[in-house]
């Protein structure tokens, strides 16, 4: 019997390899990963920055799982084609390899944009373990920098980088940072205490051109301005790994196309997590990556289950506060009620349409995350009389049912 | 108002302007070709081996033509992306364009297996003016050389160079070569024809390997066999040109997949022509390319015509002889009836599906080419007396409803 292959080893290449086992003691799995690691927690690599990272405590599954759940993995070992036709794959190393079923989880590579000079020595985009290193072992003698993209993994880096004593300045095209995740109000409190982490906002600017010889040595923006860097780290959105669906009958827009059991326009072909696309969305986020790869193994598995949509939400701590975002946040849409709870360095806000709970920021207390998120995807109707007091508590005494 | 933008300048590009047109005076038309030339008969480029093209005599439309029209063509101008969120387009040379509606027309290029010597001098494949120029520059003091691929396309060129004085191999993977027009019958004697023309044909049988130092110097086969060669062309088929819808919402399988209007899934952006998949088949052959333009060129300009499905078919002469070869040949469903008529090297058959003629080869004499291609869109059923006694002569009377 032909195994079932997966190709990528990030968080839905474990669920899904978790899922199908439980349902399928027999047939092989095999995992083909392009990183020489064991899967492990890619959300941690930021925190990393200026460490030495310890594998034992970043590894999802140790080597012993899968050994012990018959799951072969090969590291270091590049799928560069799939023919659906045959349902064969092809290494970089050339070697072909059968599947009866197969699991395209190859996740998603750094953009960066076509911007002058971004091939200069000092030039960076954070993405696997190895690019930590290097760039650890980069900026170990450098004191000033610049991360471009002031979304979430830029937020993080910046931090990092700041903790280590290094000076940082965040170049956001947006009108604030975070801008998918946070509100304005949050994202000035944020931005305070940034500043007083020697790290430097610049919103609303773009990065026209990266300087220097051979090595970085300035930064120039869209309004004139020159900033001397000594490394810049690009931090401005993935793009799915879909180079090996090209030209196949496998369907791909933004990501390769599944519908709701993870499956693509190919039969027994299925995709997950950063790669996939489902109902036009690439969300790249670890919980919908999770829930996706483990839907994907079960449908493997033979097990007939629809994905259960996850509510897109981020956790993010940074500038010793904690965030939770999560939903839609009524950006540009003013017809959304509001509950807001504003307490000195303590934000918390609730966007509700007709009633319902569809999106909230947790700012610097997170504590309320799990049940509000439950009321959210619960769809739990709450009453004028909250939401017109403002009654941050009653909300969430309405979330729990009371 | 922002023009209409034509990325491609084949005979889907041609057939769309020139429709787009007829219906709509005045919006701009800019066409964007990578190419230096005007639009040109493609398919006639096997023909000029060993000869200098005569452009004019080429081109689909005169230069004037596009200027009558108000329709602005740029050559030699590449786009290497596209914004669907902004309707813009971005060139090679970094330049921006703004449209209102986009028609991908981009093509195919061909496929090249990945072969050991591939990249030596004297490997070739042939799409544009310009390979055909340097290939016939490069062969002009060579005698012996290998076409990989047994096609239309591989034919052809075999044929071209053999009609040069040049002994060529053509190596087919299948079991007979025009494996998609012809069957074995035909086959046999289009064989027999090309051996008199000095071509050496080998069947069922993989390249395994090209060898030389820098230059190419012998082939080696599947089956252990060196054959020397100076000069090696594939004709391997060809792959669409989607490479700039990658990452897009623009969704893509073989090639872009289109509805019956030629629009993509984004609204305001068609495709047609070999880049363009319909109903999960990209034909890239030209009646195809013409009629899809055409369809995509009136939709642009507000018709709502659906795409009338061409029955693909091929005209080729090689050998001295011609061959029409039209639909579905029954490859591998013994269920079909057939009509058979075999006289010297005429040879004609018609394959049936309960009493409905779905596709037919015409061998040395293509004259009712026309009459049995409206009969299988038509779907006009032949009575069971007719193909019973193989009355090819009374097929054709009952085609024209006699």
């Amino acid at each position: 019997m032909n195994p079932i292959v997966i190709i990528g080893n990030g968080i839905s290449s474990v669920a899904a390899a978790e899922a199908f086992r439980k349902h399928d003691k027999d047939t092989p799995i095999v995992i083909f990963g392009d990183e020489p690691y064991y899967a492990y927690y890619r959300i941690r690599l930021s925190g990393l920055i200026g460490d030495t990272p310890n594998l034992d405590k970043l590894y999802i599954r140790k080597p012993e799982w899968y050994r012990d759940l018959n799951i072969k993995v090969n590291l270091n070992q590049k799928v560069i084609s799939i023919d659906p036709d045959n349902n064969e794959i092809t290494l970089e190393n050339g070697n072909t390899f059968y599947f009866s079923k197969l699991l395209i989880a190859s996740g998603s590579s750094p953009f960066v944009p076509p911007i002058q000079g971004k091939e200069l020595a000092g030039v960076f985009s954070i993405r696997s373990m190895d690019d930590v290193i290097t760039f650890n072992d980069f900026i170990s003698d450098k004191t000033q920098g610049a991360v471009i993209g002031g979304g979430l993994l830029g937020l993080e880096i910046a931090w990092s980088l700041a903790k280590k004593g290094k000076k940082v300045h965040v170049i956001e095209g947006a009108p604030h940072i975070l801008f998918k995740q946070l509100d304005e109000t949050a994202a000035e409190i944020l931005t305070d205490l940034g500043k007083k982490a020697n790290i430097n906002f610049i919103v609303q600017e773009q990065l026209n051109k990266i300087s220097g010889k051979e090595k970085v040595t300035d930064i120039q923006l869209g309004n004139g301005e020159t900033i001397p860097v000594e490394f810049v780290v690009f931090a401005t959105g993935v793009r799915s790994n879909i180079d090996f669906v090209k030209n196949t009958p496998i369907q791909s827009a933004r990501g390769i196309v599944v519908d709701e059991y993870m499956q693509t326009s190919v039969k027994d072909i299925y995709a997950a997590g950063d790669v996939a696309e489902y109902k036009g969305q690439v969300y790249g986020i670890w919980p919908v990556a999770q829930e996706q790869g483990k839907t994907a193994g079960l449908n493997m598995a033979g097990q007939k289950i629809s994905y259960s949509e996850v509510v897109p939400s981020n956790y993010l701590k940074v500038f010793d506060v904690e965030i939770y975002s999560i939903g839609d946040l009524c950006k540009g849409d003013k017809s959304c009620a509001t509950i807001k709870s504003h307490d000195n360095n303590v934000y918390r806000v609730v966007f509700f349409k007709e009633n319902i709970p569809v999106g909230a920021i947790l700012f610097g207390d997170v504590k309320p995350a799990i049940k509000i998120s439950k009321a959210i995807k619960a769809k739990t109707k709450i009453s004028d009389k909250i939401i017109k007091s403002q009654d941050f508590k009653g909300f969430l005494n309405e979330c729990s049912g009371n």
